[in-house]
């Protein structure tokens, strides 16, 4: 997304240097959509036990009722394993049904851009924002899905910003 | 419920005979809440493997975002084993945290008096009352947690009505 | 069985009132094979959550290796609600695929015959024999299916004795 | 292990190139054990959901009873991305309590040493071997756990071999 160093913390702005298995999602096409992002990294196992499911679940349930589900890998630590390459194979072979990006990397730092702008905690977290791209909600390690989706529908009942 | 007959079916009325681990709930003391009436059989497997520990979940996380969660029995078969006396025993040994009711029977018909006026199909069925009262949902067997989840979120966000 | 009080407490012995779905189980048919008896009561959670569905699979894993499930409705507490009419329709509903019988009521007594006989802590409580009806194991609460499963390997491989 | 060519196919050898997360598992030193061997590769989803899972319950309620759990990285298929540096991670990241080696490569060929050997379909594959070391088992993906516990109860009752 363009102008993201300018981009107010508070307001939904991914730094995606690729996207794995979609055609780049421009921050223009979120507008007026509820979006969740589920941050993770491919081998973080509470991101594959519990993370990664959720947004699965969350995308199967609730995509055709407005909820925008992105995959975002925020990789902080073994970066070597866990490149590009590696995880195109793990989206190939888990057929995830929404689309992943990647966290672009800082040159001379572990945390990448975006997990670094809203000061996530480490993987899985998972960030709510709604129609008007403000951030609503970010969570960190398992999240209790009634929470979660009561949250979205909270969201999704909100008008549209005019615009 | 007072004037049971009278009620719209269109708007959320409990006709109970007896609340088994509470007081009586009023029906003005609903008024303004958003509630879920969880309807089931003690001897429904259905119910026991799903709509009941859907209900638990769904009090436990969003009660105290203003979620009412209710359990109704409905018993329409096997009345003689599914008396007070067995749901007292049922309900106490499963340690329900909200509250349940007995549908009122109806004297020489099997089915009880709200599941007659709601029409449900069966046991587990889900209702979704708003805080007008209305009905917004009514769903039957195994629901989607993040889909009921949602709605009670959209509920929520809806004002109180006036009065 | 016949000549229930003589039998050896360290050998298996159903003393049983009533089988609910299956003609009645003869002592002797069990001669020569491993049996696991799962003792339950209908309105015990644990029963329902654990006990039983190990059960079920036990039986669907095992009984063409040899494994005999039989269930065992041991009713020590609110025996008026969990008396053999409601037996019925629970069995019924939940469509259990082995047999289960009724533990022989013990007048003024809570405890019955064979719960008694084998100094049950409560339910649910697994057994298991092997082929010379020797009680091989005694287990309260909810078990490791893969020790349970492991037991009744050993125990199959044995041979069966002469006679 | 030494002499691995030479080996009769119905008998247990694994070829490893490197023991990942414990010393070297010597050949002699499995003698006399029931060995399980789960194979897996680290970016195979039934792996992470089912063959892994079971294969560290199995090691928690059956490692005290004689029962030797090994894991074997079989990778066919992505190998850049499943190397050695990446399987460190992985295994350092689940904790796995039981020992994993790598399946030696064969230069030229995507199918690693142990994998041809055994002629296995795919992963999970997961192996049982007697005390005497001889092949009782191979099966390909989801295993029912039951069944498996069973067979390494079976196994468990044979004696060790003289010698």
């Amino acid at each position: 997304m363009t102008d993201f160093a300018d981009i107010d913390p508070d307001v939904l702005g991914l730094d995606v240097s690729e996207w794995v298995n979609s055609d780049p999602i421009d921050a223009a096409s979120l507008r007026g959509q509820v979006v969740m992002v589920e941050t993770f990294q491919m081998l973080c196992p509470g991101c594959i036990e519990h993370g990664l499911p959720t947004a699965r679940r969350v995308h199967n349930a609730l995509s055709n009722q407005g909820v925008r589900v992105l995959g975002l890998h925020t990789v902080f630590e073994h970066h070597k394993v866990q490149d590009a390459d590696a995880l195109r194979v793990f989206v190939a072979e888990y057929r995830f049904p929404f689309p992943i990006g990647i966290d672009r990397p800082v040159p001379g730092r572990a945390i990448p851009s975006t997990m670094d702008r809203y000061q996530l905690q480490g993987t899985p977290s998972t960030l709510v924002a709604d129609r008007a791209g403000r951030i609503r909600s970010i969570s960190f390690g398992q999240v209790d899905e009634i929470k979660l989706a009561a949250l979205l529908g909270r969201v999704l009942a909100e008008p549209a910003p005019e615009g």
